[in-house]
Order: C-alpha cells, then sequence, then structure tokens
C-alpha cells in the first residue's frame, strides 16, 4: 500500500513538474492544449487533413540532412532555405508539444545550434540595399519572420534542453539578433509599418520565451517604451477605425499575421492587458475588414502592389480565420471562409474551428454584403466602396478605391474602380508589375515597369489629366491628402450607390465619381453605371480608361486601326507602355462588345462631341517583355468640366465547346447626360423594350434630406437626398 | 372458360398486331429495348442522371407552344429555333417510347403537321451561298440533320398517328424533301464528304421508315445505286485504313454521327448488310481514331479547321462511345471515356454503357498509348503521329501531322507539331479563326483571317520557306499531294520517336522532321527534341517557327526590342499579322525560357550562324479584332541544307498565389549540331551534372537492320536501323 501510494505521489509529483514547467510554451500552445488535442485530433475532417498534411512536412524535414548554408542572395537557394528552415522549426516544435515525438525536439535543438554556430561571425548582409537589412538575410524582415518562428520553435522544445545547451543559443544566436534588432535596427523597429509589427511580434516572442520583461516592454510601447513606437501603437495607426489596413487587402493578409502571432502570446502571458479587446476589438474589425474586401472567389483585390491571385488560402489567413473565430464569439459566417480554405493550423484555435465546420454540415458559398471602408487612422481620409449583388461565387462586385495613397507601395489610382463577374475579374486592376520570386525576373523583385506602368494612373480604371499620373508620380505628395466619400447608400437592393471625390490630384482639378450596381429583373444581370464628373479653372485633356480582357466583339462606330504600324500612346506616365491599336473621332454614343469567359460584356458611353477613342495594348516600351498583353479603351475628350458617364451591361452566353452563343448584344442602347453642374447630373439609360432609367445625383454636400432641382432644356429635375433612381 | 380463352386469345391477337406493327420504331430504339431500359433505367447513375436530363428538356419543350418560324438567316433565331426544334422531336420520341408519355407524341405530331404546312411554300433558301442550299436552312447540311432527327423521332410516334395524318406528313413534307435532296441536291447527295453522309443517312432512315427500299438503295449505293456514292463508299474513302479520318478529329467527331446513327438503323433493319463489320471494322477504328488522337483532358487537337475547345463531351462522341462500346465487344478502356463524358444516349447501347462503368467502381485516368495513324484512303498518304508518355491528366503528348491536306478545311501545315504538357497545349495550333455561332462576328462564321492567318503555315509549328505559305496557299494543289512517314518507334518509354517527310511542298525544297519524346530520370518531365532538316537545290530563306502561350522568363542572348515603333514581319503569307516585337542577330546556339501555367519551358536550338531571331505577337493587320493575341519565336536562316536542332525542356514550378519559384532555370545547356547529310544526323545535347545526349537519326529510306555510318570532324558515328539515342 505504501509503496503504491509513494508510486501515485511520486507520480503526481512529475505531473505538478510538467506543470510548473508548462510555462514553456506559452507563446501559441500550452501542454493542455496539446492534450485537448491529442484527444480530439482525429474526429473533424479540416483538423485530420491539416494535421497530417503537417506530419508529413514534419518528416521530411526530420528524414533530410539539416543544412544552415551561409547567407545567400535574396529569392537565391540560401535565402529559400533558411525560409524553409524557420517553416520546419515552427512546424516540428506543434509536431513535438502534441504527438511528444522527440525526434522534433532534436532536429530543433540541432538547428538553433548551427544557427548558433554561424551567427555570431555574420555582419551586415552585403546585398542589402533601400531596406534595413538583416544578416541572415538581405532584408531585416524575413529575419523578423526567422526569429518569430524560431521563438514559437524555442518555446516548444525549452524544457527539453539541458540548461547548457539554451545558454549557448541564447548567448550566440536570440541575443545578437535582439540586438540588431533593436540597436543597429531600431528605427525599423519603431516603424509604424508591417515590417514594424513582424519586429517587434519577433521581440516580443522571444523576450516571453526567455523572460525578458525588458524586450516585451519594448515591442509593446517602442524601444523607448514611451508609446510612440511598438505594438500598441501600431494598433492605432496602422488601421481605419473600421479596421481597414492602410496598404490594402493584399498588405493586410500579410501584417495580420505578426498582429494576431503577438496578440495571441500577448493574451496568454499577459492576459490583463486586454489585448483583443484593444481599441475597440480593432484586431477583430482589421481581420473582417481584410477578408470583406476578397471578391467571391476569395481572392484579394490586386489594389496597390499586390498580385492578381492572392486569396484567403495563403497561410496568414488561415491561421487568423481561426483565431478570428475562436476569439471573437464563433461567427458562422467565417465557416465558409474555411470551405474555402479548406485548412485550419495546428492549434486549440484550429480545432474549434474544424469542429464548428464539422457540426455545420452544408456550408453556403462566402457571400459578403456591400459594405464600406473608411480609411486613415481616424477613418476620416476617404475610404473603399464595395457594392455587391447576388450570391457566392455568382456575386457581382464593384469596388471603388477613395481612401489614402498608402506609402511605398501605394498606386496613383484615386477614384479607380474593379468590377468582378462571372467569378472573375471583368474590369481588372493591373496588380503589381512583378514576377514574385521567378528568379530570372531581377529576382523575383518589383521591376522597373511597376513604377512605369502599374503605379501610373493611366494603368488603373480612372480619369486621367493631360496624360499625367496624379500627383505628377509623388508619392510625398500623394500620401500627403485623400480622397473623400460622398455617399454610400446600399439600403435598395435595385440600386445600390456609392459616390466620392479626389480634390486636388491634379492641380486645380476636382473629379467626383458616382457609381451605381443595377438589378433591373428586365435585365439578366446586374448592370454598371459610372457618372466620372471632372471640374477644373481650365482646359484639360480627360481621358476615361477601361481595363478589360477577352476579345473585341463589335463597336459600332468606325474607326481607324493601326495594322500595319503602331506606336505608343504617348512617351510617358505610362502612355509609353500602351500600343495604339485604333483610334476614331468621336461625335456622340459609343458601343462596344467583348467577350470574357462565358459572358459578353458591353460598354455604352454618352461620348462625346469632338471626343477620341482609342483601342490600347499594354506592352509598349518593355524591352525585357515584363508586361501582360491586355487591352484597354480610352475615351479622350478636352474640356473644362465634363461628365463621363456610361454603363457596363453583362449579357448572354458563350461557349466554344458546345459552340454556342447566345444574346451577343446587349439590351442597353444608349446613355444621354441629360445635363450636370455643382447640383447634380442628370443622365438617362434606354434599352429595347422601352427600359428607361433616369438617374439623378447630388454633385453638392451629402444629405439625406436637402431637396435639389435642376433645370435643364426646359425640363425641371428634382429629387430629395443624394440620388434618386427613376425605373 | 371459353370465354376467358376468347380474351386470351384476342389479347395475343392484340399483341401480335402490336408486334407486327413493331417495325415501328426500328430506327435506334425498339419496344421491346424501350420495356428493358423501363426495368433498369433507375439502377445507373449515368443512365439515371442522362435520362432526368432529357426528361427535363422534354418538359420545357412540351411546356413552350410549338413554334415554326419561316426560314431566317445562318445562326439567327428561326435558324436555331429549327434546330431545337428537331432535337427536341428526336429527344420527344424516345422519351414517348420508354414512358409512353402520350403528350410527348403529340408534340411530334403537331410540329410536324406545322412543318408539313410551311414546306410546300419553301424555295431555295434566299441566303445559300457557296454551300448546297436547303430551304428551310440555308444550307442543306443543317437540313439533312433536320430530316435525320425528323425521321427518328416519326419513327417513333408512327403508330400512334392515323393513316391520313401520316399521309400529310408524308405528301406534304418528307416527300418534298426527299426530292429536293435527291434530285435538285443529286451531286451533294453523291459526294464523298461528311456532308455527303449526312444526307445519305436522312435518307436512308426515312427509307426505312416510309418501307421505301429505293431510298434505302440511294442511300447505300447513291442516286444511281451504282456503288459510285452512298454510305459504303463513304465507310470505303473517308477513313484511312486505321480508321483516320481525312478531315482530322474535330470533323470526325462530327462525321461519326450520320455513320453510326445510319449503321445502327441498317444493323437493325437489314443485319444481313454486317454493316458494322463492314471493311475489317472500319467503324470500329473509326471510332478509336478519333477518340485516341484527344488530349489527356479529351480535347480534340485543334488541326485543319478546328476549335480549341472541341472535347469528347461533344454528343456526337457521347453517341457513338456507348454504340462503339455495345457494338464491339465492351473495351474497358471506354470506361474512362465515359468518365470525362459524364453521360450516355438514352438508348440501349447507352444502358449497357452506363451498367458495365457502374460496376467498374474505380475508372483510371483516359490513358491512350503512342499511337500512329496512316492517312488516305489507302494509308498511303502520310499520317499522323502521336507520342506519350505518363498518365491520365498528366501525360505529355506531343503530336506531327504529316498526312493529307484534307480538302476545304486543310491548313497548309505538314510536318508541324503541338506539344501538350501539364494539362495543356504549350505548344500549341491557332485553330480556325471564327468565333463560333457569335453572330456579330459575321454571323459566326469563318472571319477572313481564317484564310489570311490559321491557315497559313506560318501560323502553325513548321519551317516556312521564303516567307511563304507551303503550296503557295493553293489547296487544289495541297490536296494533290501528301506528307510520307519515315519511321515511327516507341518500344523504348526512354526514347520515342517519329520521323516524316514533305516533299515538293515548296518548289524544290524537301522536309524531314524527326521527332523525339525523351524520359530522361535525370529530368523532371518529358523533353521534346526536334530535328527538323531541309534540303534544296539552292539557297532559301527558312523560318523555323515556335508558338508558345504565357510570358518569356529570359533570354540568353542580346536582342533589340521594337518598343516605340512596332510593324508586321512581313506582308503576306500570314507574316502580315505578326508584329515584330524585337529582333536578334544570332551567331550560335540560343536559350529561351517562358512561364505557362505553373509550369517553366525552355527552348534551346543549336541556332546558326548569320541567323535572326524574331520575337512576334499575332494581332497586327486585323481591322476587326478577329485574332487573338499571342506570342511566337522565329528562327530564321538563309541557307541551303539545314538542319534546325531544337530541344523544349519542361521544368520547375510557380505559383504566384503561393508565391513560390522553383528551377526556373532548365538543366539543359546547350544542342549541337554535330553533321547532317544524307545518310543521318547526329546531334548532341548536353545538360548539368554530365548530362549528355547523342542523337543519330537516319535519313535515308526506314530500315531497321540497315548500318550507317557518317564521319564528322574526323569522329566516325554508326548505328544501326532508323536511329540511335545514347544517354
Amino acid at each position: 500500500m505504501r509503496l503504491t501510494a509513494h508510486i501515485i505521489i511520486a507520480a503526481l509529483l512529475i505531473c505538478s513538474v510538467v506543470l510548473t514547467a508548462g510555462e514553456h510554451p506559452s507563446l501559441v500552445i500550452t501542454v493542455g492544449e496539446a492534450a485537448a488535442i491529442r484527444e480530439d485530433m482525429g474526429k473533424y475532417p479540416l483538423f485530420v487533413r491539416s494535421f497530417e498534411a503537417m506530419k508529413a512536412r514534419v518528416e521530411t524535414a526530420l528524414n533530410r540532412p539539416i543544412e544552415v548554408p551561409p547567407p545567400g542572395e535574396g529569392g537565391g537557394y540560401e535565402h529559400e532555405r533558411h525560409k524553409q528552415n524557420y517553416r520546419e522549426m515552427q512546424e516540428a516544435g506543434i509536431y513535438f508539444t502534441i504527438t511528444g515525438d522527440k525526434r522534433a525536439a532534436g532536429f530543433i535543438r540541432d538547428m538553433l545550434l548551427k544557427y548558433a554556430d554561424l551567427y555570431p561571425n555574420l555582419g551586415r548582409h552585403p546585398q542589402a540595399k533601400d531596406q534595413a537589412p538583416g544578416k541572415l538575410f538581405h532584408q531585416m524582415l524575413n529575419e523578423t519572420l526567422w526569429l518569430t518562428n524560431a521563438a514559437m520553435a524555442y518555446d516548444c522544445v525549452h524544457d527539453q534542453l539541458t540548461p547548457a545547451v539554451r545558454a549557448g543559443i541564447e548567448k550566440n544566436l536570440f541575443r545578437p539578433m535582439i540586438a540588431w534588432f533593436t540597436n543597429e535596427n531600431r528605427k525599423e523597429f519603431n516603424r509604424i509599418h508591417n515590417h514594424g509589427t513582424w519586429t517587434v511580434c519577433s521581440i516580443g516572442l522571444i523576450g516571453y520565451v526567455l523572460g525578458d520583461r525588458e524586450l516585451v516592454e519594448m515591442a509593446l510601447y517602442g524601444t523607448d517604451k514611451d508609446g510612440q513606437g511598438g505594438f500598441l501603437k501600431q494598433l492605432d495607426l496602422l488601421f481605419s477605425p473600421d479596421g481597414y489596413y492602410m496598404e490594402g487587402p493584399y498588405y493586410a493578409r500579410y501584417a495580420l499575421q505578426p498582429f494576431f502571432i503577438f496578440a495571441e502570446a500577448i493574451e496568454r502571458n499577459q492576459p490583463e492587458l486586454k489585448i483583443y479587446e484593444h481599441r475597440g476589438q480593432i484586431l477583430k474589425k482589421a481581420w473582417y475588414s481584410a477578408v470583406q474586401t476578397t471578391f467571391p472567389n476569395g481572392i484579394f483585390p490586386p489594389i496597390n502592389d499586390a498580385s492578381r491571385t492572392m486569396d484567403i488560402r495563403d497561410s496568414g489567413m488561415i491561421l487568423t480565420n481561426s483565431l478570428a473565430y475562436a476569439r471573437y464569439g464563433a461567427d458562422p459566417q467565417l465557416l465558409p471562409v474555411a470551405q474555402i480554405q479548406q485548412e485550419v493550423p495546428v492549434s486549440d484555435a484550429g480545432l474549434i474551428l474544424a469542429r464548428a465546420f464539422a457540426r455545420a454540415g452544408e456550408v453556403p458559398g462566402m457571400t459578403w454584403p456591400s459594405i464600406e471602408f473608411t480609411d486613415g487612422w481616424d477613418g476620416r481620409q476617404g475610404g473603399l466602396g464595395i457594392l455587391r449583388s447576388g450570391e457566392g461565387r455568382e456575386q457581382s462586385m464593384l469596388l471603388m478605391k477613395y481612401g489614402v495613397h498608402g506609402e511605398g507601395h501605394g498606386h496613383f489610382d484615386k477614384l479607380q474602380f474593379i468590377f468582378y463577374d462571372q467569378g472573375r475579374e471583368v474590369i481588372p486592376d493591373y496588380g503589381f508589375c512583378r514576377w514574385i520570386n521567378i528568379e530570372p525576373k531581377m529576382g523575383g523583385r518589383y521591376l522597373p515597369e511597376n513604377k512605369s506602368w502599374a503605379m501610373q494612373t493611366i494603368a488603373h480604371n480612372t480619369v486621367t489629366v493631360d496624360r499625367k499620373c496624379q500627383n505628377d508620380g509623388s508619392r510625398k505628395e500623394a500620401d500627403e491628402m485623400s480622397g473623400q466619400r460622398h455617399f454610400f447608400e446600399t439600403g435598395d437592393p435595385r440600386v445600390q450607390v456609392m459616390s466620392a471625390r479626389a480634390e486636388g490630384y491634379y492641380p486645380g482639378v476636382s473629379m467626383q465619381r458616382t457609381m451605381l450596381l443595377v438589378r433591373d429583373e428586365r435585365l439578366p444581370y446586374p448592370v454598371v453605371v459610372d457618372l466620372f464628373r471632372v471640374v477644373s479653372d481650365r482646359v484639360h485633356c480627360y481621358d476615361y480608361p477601361i481595363h478589360y480582357r477577352g476579345q473585341l466583339i463589335a463597336a459600332d462606330f468606325n474607326y481607324q486601326a493601326f495594322g500595319s504600324e503602331q506606336q505608343p500612346l504617348g512617351t510617358e506616365a505610362g502612355y509609353q507602355h500602351i500600343w495604339r491599336e485604333a483610334s476614331a473621332a468621336v461625335a456622340g454614343p459609343l458601343r462596344l462588345t467583348w467577350l470574357d469567359g462565358n459572358r459578353y460584356y458591353t460598354l455604352l458611353t454618352a461620348g462625346a462631341e469632338a471626343g477620341e477613342f482609342f483601342f490600347g495594348r499594354s506592352g509598349a516600351s518593355d524591352p525585357s517583355f515584363n508586361l501582360i498583353s491586355e487591352p484597354i479603351f480610352i475615351l479622350r475628350k478636352e474640356g473644362q468640366n465634363y461628365l463621363f458617364a456610361s454603363v457596363i451591361e453583362p449579357h448572354g452566353w458563350f461557349s466554344e465547346a458546345h459552340e454556342q452563343s447566345r444574346d451577343a448584344r446587349g439590351r442597353l442602347t444608349t446613355v444621354k447626360v441629360i445635363g450636370h453642374d455643382e447640383t447634380g447630373s442628370v443622365v438617362e439609360v434606354e434599352g429595347a423594350n422601352n427600359l428607361r432609367w433616369r438617374i439623378m445625383v447630388s454633385n453638392g454636400p451629402a444629405s439625406s434630406t436637402a431637396v435639389h432641382t435642376m433645370n435643364l432644356n426646359g425640363t425641371s429635375f428634382s429629387w430629395t437626398g443624394n440620388y434618386r433612381f427613376e425605373f
């Protein structure tokens, strides 16, 4: 009996020791959570799949010799190896914590020891350029990701290492790296920018693991611990009150990772900070604003320097979806997100989401409502408007950008729009000019054409003035202004309207764009109406561009095609990259139809008197074939005050494989500008079978109650509020 | 008792009457088959789905007023309505026969009566152009499809109609149409061409239904019943002994329908003709040769006037797959075809295939072997070679065309190749220049650019001479010659080789192309080796083109880009449609890499001394934007006897969405021509890690035993047979 009791007591003691040492891991997983995961991990298909995939990657890593090469060039083999190493360490840490597989712990130990051998001998990376330099990597950004992941891995195996091993790793690896980040790169550390967030995240995490509260304080409040830098300041300044991230959604999905990883570590180690409640749950808003900007297929709109294919299956979005679900009240709207992602992180939160997903049974397609995000830390610097109609993948989506420039990655694209229909970007944004990570394309970095084309105003769907770029291409100037919202009204599902302004982006020119997404039952799909008004003190040359994809089917006007010699449309501001394929003199309304995928699109514009029209294609002045060849229409008008009034009508169906075509001609026939002035704009749209829309929009201050009257050509038009739409 | 016996006898009599009248339907379904279908129709998912889809279409038709409009323009509303009508009648006939739903029978009766009212008042269609004219349709071809389907429908409801109704329909509709086909269009009737096949099919079918053996005889043997025209002659002349259809696979899938429909009607009504055995089971061979030319995804290679998307899910292929399966011995290789099709016809044969498919359980991806088809009715007019490596969708496929021209739809593309890899055409054929059935694009007909671009030699992956088209663009001349096979050897899965010749396609020029699909374990994917040899009595300008898709990534030589002014590469023979984007002087080997989808492709060529290289793009001289913008490389060499030696190496992986790239540079480094003469060609390929291939190919007559020796630069090369490949 006494022997048995001894054994029990001994067992309890061992258990207690484990629990006390349970301070490690503490960042993103605990011993207790690992036990719960072990218990339930086979029950939910999403979790099973995610765990099995992780296990396979870990096994691959364990069965290969550890390789810690000297630093190499950005995007090169060594660079990629170091990235792979931190990913493998992080996963091996989680894997060890859940399974107890000592091979995984040994893998982390051995790899960290190799880095501890290497790191003290490194100086500033020789290929560091404009950005803050790293030692392992050419830019410190990569190194902060390395440390973030290494800290999580070290946290998981901390208690498996002898004090001597720990001391060696800390002294030769972590401390020198911490010093590099907090001393030599103090400026980057305190920067209010996603690079700063990764930096403070990495230092905060390693601070918790080493039990060094000084580091944690710096991470939270800046190197001077005065709150002028650090995590909390970033939470306050990098998002609008709605959670909109100033660099746009493509960067939000990247920035959300350090925000959530660090928040999770803070919540677990300093719950008294109530980090998830900070600034009215700004992290929740940040998550929603990122995911709610996406197209119905989960791809982020490629605004600013962004790719055209990044989507919510990105690892950062997978991580943060489960944290948002677990920390902010199990919103069933996040299950369709998981449906697209088909993966959860191997964590407590991932298990919670996978369980809910399994229990939900049939999960509908992801469907977000029309929504507007204010921009700027104070929410007063314009915004981003998104009109939506329909459900799931078949939803139509119209996006207009009228917020801040967004610093270094900003494009000169104020008031541009993107139209998504039929599961694809129909009126697209070019995104960045970068063949990301393709080494022969300048190491996968931004190409010269990113500045000369992708950032330029004419590369976007917004009016250019005098063939120039907004702000004349000056980022500094652009960062000092922003677009301004006028109104955003989506109460009537038949007519949703947003209106915004851009003042001074061209000297002396005011621009107002009002966009409508109209769901008229007589037409098969939602239709875009676009009223772009420019006002100036003198005459300018206004170019109204529409970027599209696919194949021109019909034009209802004569044009001259430059079939035997082609020249660019201009010499600068992006025009040098547009081949002038054809041009036309314009005397009135125009109608063009193109085919994109299985659907036709007709652009109707009120045209212009004495205007010009161009058919263009990107690809001129591109000696290294860096650009993608895509078509563009441009309507040009010399004028002082002018209203571009257009409609984009999706219609019909074509399948080459079935050799069938329906309704290759649209039903709308004409757009007429009745008049426009400082009070308002009045436009009429007509179509077959007596279809007729009359649209009145207020051009003065926003007001839901003001009564407006305009007398145009002897007819009086009046409406109350910001707009009136008559079917 | 006696009363009962009377009743039984009466019942038997009724039954017997039904059986006697069981001659109807007899074309493609019988009363007995319909009963068997009713019995089993719920058992097999493929059949259930197909029947339910048909039922839904029939219900839609039954619930809409019958509309028989006057004739309209090709592709217009009336045209489409008449097409829809015959499809609906045909399906309603099957539906009635299986279900006994009298509404369906009434629908057919009422529609035929409306046509019987309309038809006698019609003359030759006013819009008939080059083709044989119809009355309901602008071309008789459509009208023969109408009659084929109407005959099947009439067959199904024949016994439901009163003699008076039958007499009216026959007198006013069928007899005038028969006269139109057999008298006024006698020439078309007797034509050895797929239009002729549709004609004889329609007349044969209506002949069986009307019990008019005279018509059947004409359908089988021509209007003069002398065997110079008609179905049997078509079976003898339109296919090579291997079953290859002279117009190519895109047209084969269309032509196979009347061949199989009529064969099925013959088999059921005149089994003594043993039509399925005719010419050594030529119909079986025709079916296999069509389906075995397809890419691994089921799309037909777009050779000749063909679309790029037509695939084996086409209704004709669905019909004929089940007939081939039912009539030619239940080949399990046809189940993967049904897997792609996901549909069977609602018929006895469809039920048989659906049953086998259901019983098979797991069906693998469609995988055909490397195969060569001879061309010409006698099998001596060249052929089509296809090398394949791998399985299912991931199979690589290399196709070379060296058969007959193929009459009106033929392209001037002798010795061209197509390379399919990674689930897509990587080195594509442009197919036709036609926006099929898109009414605003010239009614969906062939566009002028079909002749000026799509048919031209330079639009294909084969050498042009002196910037001209083969046969100088003369179809007549082209139809009088053919390519010639040299050898086709696929015994070694590591090295598969095909070689063919084209003599006289340019006056005084002989061409031989030898293509290899090499599976070297040191490389990740099968590699194409291309040895294109031209021999002449004098100096010419040889252009070696490679059409590709995607984005140029790297070139290892300097070139001049025409970024500020672009002109076409020439003025005729298709060159007027190619923008000259850049050019380079060539002094030796060249290496270019592009990205297509998720994979990189590197073109290595031995280049040329004093050669030129062009980067081009289709789209010049295209005033109506009819062409698709696609890139092309052209290597140009002035010479007399010349060997273009090239390699296309697929490598690496790129995903923009994952922002990952691997192996953007290939492993092969150079191609060297050691020498070539009338005996043979010797070429060496080198790559990283001491990879080295030596390739010797015989240029003389094919022989598996001949010993060849060449002395080149002091080295002796010898081999036995048609080629030797040394790793």
